[in-house]
């Protein structure tokens, strides 16, 4: 008899694995995957502090390998909950708990579609996952652990499905197939200080730099692309810190943060912004750092499995979306194409996170077509 | 004998009255006017923090009263001199001391000029001498407080010459016949919170100051008037203090200084920032603070009495200028006209501070020709 999602999520759910912690939680998963047969590989990493417990599953020997990703670790409970975070309890057709939406009841959904889907005979190519403790901290010691772990064995996944909560309300609304970039900027402008009644004596930083930040935002950046929203620049601080009314200062400094989408890459948005700089001139320092590039899984294979399934399953068509922050899939995208679908996010990270016990048992469904369209029987 | 400029400033230097020090020169000055024929009152004030002593002396009874202004007190040494601040000495044919220029030198060369015009007998109007010792520091407790005492007493100016250093660089350059004004602006910008991934569902305050700053700066206030450069404003700070790259912040601040000429007042200036400020709109605070209107005396027998007395000495028909930094007049502009015209100003302020022995008898010799013309004799 296949295993039942609820169960398995209550048992992690009742693992307090916040960041950095474990609390038992991989070994949970471990116990459960080797009863389906896989061959469970610990892939511990230290090197950003404590010591982080990573865990990678194999299924089969044969390509393609399917991976699912996710994590087990979850942000702490934060807030006063009306029920235990870390007691998994099921009331009213919900579980609640921390980490229910976000997401050990995506990962219990694909471990019980396996166990559904092995039912009708052993996979045709293999089946892995991918589950690191370290999403919701630095993210030093996890999934980029373990890809060059993979790496280093020789070891290739062929595409990768992440169970990140990715509908705002209702199951089947949204799957994520890419991410915009991030790049902060700071901008510092230096003048020549003087008195306040002599401005032609002193040369102002504060004007010049303002010409440069009207510049750098007087017109859109793009208006968005076939699958991204337009990217965005936020002015998010402009800073001279001078108390005198009579004096001009010398140095005045700005930041900004950018999101782009897949017409821009960090480095033609650093070209852009330096050669605008420039155009306004002067003494200045800039400094650039690309805290992530775009990137896209285009539309094909994956996104019409997951699409299909969702459809056959919830009645609805996933949006193909890029919107949002950012997930461990910009690590898995240099390895091979991947998409995110998991429960709703609602409630995730907040007070009494949960989900409907009936959207667990519909994801279960879906995951178990996602693997009969992209794995399937010999 | 008429009495020597050279001996009197000396005596007034080695009076260590570093504000809101007196240190003696009051007496020194008092003194010497008795021993001219002056009626002398102290007009001490102390509501600033310590006693200030301020001189009101008078010579005569009849109208017009002739008033020169000014003051003992002097800013500190600072730096490293070649020779003693406080020392008065004479070296290749320069007075050397804090205050040469600024502006013991000038009291005593118009002392020197009275007992020399009164060596051809006595004065038609009244001479008079309003000296006070808060002038380099809060002037709260100078010139101020003499003018108000001599209201109270019904007593009346009818033209002022005040000695501060006005020539640039050579005896006879400039005079300065009115200032401009002064004012202080601070804005802050209300906004809502957010995260810079999502511009959209925050209000971002820095753009919205950045186009009110650009409104106020993008055209000159105006091009000058017939004694007046043009206006001026300097953006002095622009705050925001967000060390978060990722947050857009709820508030954000500028500040900036005005200086102004004759075509506008205070108040024309804070409806014009205003309004300016409200095309922009949105949840604002705006405070200004006028700290000096400008001012400025109309040419005409005061500036030609000066004029032709500085062309007779020196050859040099001075500027009539109104460019420069606070000074008494300021005070005094209420009660009669008034103008500047004393030494050169090259090292007020500085280390070494200095004036010419020449420029010393030439100034005493424009400042006879001056009450010659103004006061003369019956």
């Amino acid at each position: 008899m296949a295993l039942d999602p609820i169960s398995l999520a209550q048992d992690l759910i009742r693992c307090a694995s916040v960041t950095p912690e474990d609390a038992g939680a991989m070994a949970v998963l471990t116990r459960t995957l080797e009863g389906l047969g896989f061959v469970c590989h610990a892939v511990d990493s230290a090197t950003g502090g404590p010591t982080i417990r990573n865990l990678y599953a194999r299924l089969g020997d044969s390509g393609p390998n399917f991976c699912f990703a996710g994590h087990t670790d979850v942000v702490p409970a934060g807030g006063t909950w009306t029920v235990d975070p870390f007691g998994g309890q099921v009331i009213d057709g919900r579980l609640f708990g921390r980490g229910a939406a976000d997401m050990k009841g995506a990962i219990a959904c694909f471990v019980a579609a396996v166990s559904r889907f092995l039912e009708n005979g052993p996979a045709k190519g293999s089946i892995s996952l991918l589950i690191t403790g370290d999403e919701e901290g630095p993210a030093v010691d996890g999934t980029v652990k373990v890809l060059d772990w993979l790496a280093a064995r020789g070891e290739k996944l062929d595409l990768c499905l992440v169970g990140e909560p990715t509908n705002p309300r209702h199951l089947g609304e949204m799957m994520k197939i890419g991410r915009r970039g991030s790049l902060n900027c700071k901008i510092r402008v230096f003048g020549t200080q003087g008195h306040s009644a002599y401005p032609h004596l002193a040369d102002n930083p504060i004007p010049r730099l303002l010409e440069m930040l009207r510049r750098l935002t007087e017109k859109p950046l793009d208006d968005g692309s076939e699958h991204f929203q337009a990217s965005t620049l936020a002015l998010t601080t402009v800073d001279v810190g001078n108390a005198a009314t009579n004096v001009i200062p010398a140095e005045a400094r700005a930041g900004f943060n950018i999101r782009f989408n897949d017409l821009h890459s960090g480095a033609s948005l650093e070209k852009w912004i330096r050669d605008t700089l420039a155009q306004v001139g002067g003494d200045i320092e800039c400094s650039v750092e690309v805290s992530g590039e775009s990137f896209l899984t285009q539309p094909g294979l994956l996104s019409d499995a997951v699409a299909d399934a969702a459809f056959a399953v919830t009645g609805r068509r996933p949006e193909l979306s890029t919107t949002g922050g950012t997930s461990d899939a910009r690590f898995i995208k240099n390895f091979c194409p991947v998409l995110e679908f998991g429960l709703v996010a609602q409630t995730m990270h907040k007070v009494d996170e949960h989900v409907q016990i009936a959207d667990m048992q519909a994801l279960t469904d879906i995951y178990v077509q996602v693997l009969d369209r992209l794995v399937g029987h010999p």
